[in-house]
């Protein structure tokens, strides 16, 4: 059967997450509502990141597969214009047979928004963490370039029952831009809350609270009450899908 | 009496502009009203933009005359809490004596942002025109270029009775950044719907619709008839508010 990739981008401000879940608004609720009423058929969606509740995509794939593929741009259209303005469907196109956005992808980057400055931008308030505090940026790639390489993350993880914290980061660097402070971290896949929890525990670092220094013990103990401060989801945003070693 | 300087940013999504209007949410209605609540006493506001329906600020200016100043930075924080997410005060600081925001800056800042791709980003859909066509650059440059100096903007302004149309233009230009077409503009003060005017007409030379070459001719028309797109106010932000030649 043919497999349909979709690329899509969100504000999650508004969601309780990508995953469909009964009761409350999801993306993939949205999503497989729209694809319904332009294809009048269901499908079942898979996604290469499952965001939490507020957590944005810049870059998010999915995939399903359908029994005939019609004109992919007019699905496209129409799925952007079904799902409004807090979604975009950025391109639809025919995958490679056995594609699924779940287990294709080689790699995931996110990126993690911080303002310190004492007073908030409005404009960029739905995807941006206001600190209000300065922050020693040093000090956090010191604690970041720890990150890197194969490491059990359960320290940085919420645990699932019988899932491994085994875990793949391929790069991590905190950079200041335009008065905002922004992780840009990437990985073959991550587990649950673990963005939010290295931005967190790198704060805390920023802030003079724990030293960089700390961090292998942290990251050694394999035990999540090490790390103080669990980053909000607002700040982040699933950056990029890759698909190719690098 | 001792004059208060305010220097705010907002999200004018939804607003109906910034001055004081009965009836409707306006920036100057929400600030007088948390300036009345946090100083106690009512204040007359004068500001350095008068920006329209849904237009934003980066930075907007705002003075006031009170009888006593007392610790700023308490009223800084004081307002910044009572007027939510939408508005940020950055600063509240005593500025010299005759300080007008209205009458003192020397020159206003104007950016406005355009998406030129087929879907819009999500996370910046308030601040964004998302046009969705190609634009010439190089094109809407050569407009551009025509407005720079003094002129009679009468063309380019919703006219008002009884006021002049002269002013002068100190830059005018357009980059690609970051997928988006920008255009800065930078005057000495602007006429009602001016910077809306000018990005129409550029956007129409930028889609081929007109030429580049057209725009003296336009200028001197003196004929408001003579523009035919006004770019929607939602891609607008008041940017920087100078006190100094340059």
């Amino acid at each position: 059967m043919p497999v349909v990739r979709l690329d899509l981008a969100y504000d999650g401000s508004g969601y309780h997450g990508f995953a469909r879940q009964p009761n409350v608004r999801t993306v993939q609720g949205d999503l497989d509502d729209a694809l319904l009423r332009v294809l009048g058929v269901a499908v079942e969606t898979t996604c290469a990141g499952r965001t939490d509740a507020g957590v944005h995509a810049r870059q998010q794939v999915v995939s399903f597969e359908v029994d005939e593929v019609d004109d992919l741009e007019r699905l496209r259209r129409g799925l952007d214009g079904v799902l409004g303005p807090e979604v975009s469907v950025w391109s639809a196109v025919e995958a490679a047979e056995g594609f699924d956005a779940r287990f294709s992808p080689t790699w995931r980057a996110y990126r993690y928004f911080i303002e310190t400055r004492p007073t908030a931008d409005p404009l960029t308030r739905n995807w941006t963490w206001h600190l209000g505090r300065s922050l020693d940026i040093d000090y956090m790639n010191g604690a970041a370039a720890h990150f890197v390489g194969p490491h059990d993350f359960a320290s940085f993880c919420r645990r699932r029952e019988g899932a491994t914290t085994h875990r793949e980061v391929l790069d991590a660097e905190w950079e200041e831009s335009d008065g905002r402070t922004i992780f840009s971290v990437r990985a073959r896949a991550f587990c649950h809350q673990m963005v939010r929890s290295l931005v967190g525990h790198c704060v805390d670092v920023g802030l003079g609270r724990v030293p960089a220094s700390a961090t292998p013990d942290i990251l050694a103990a394999g035990d999540r009450q090490q790390v103080g401060t669990i980053a909000p989801a607002r700040g982040l945003i699933l950056w990029e899908v890759g698909f190719a070693d690098r």
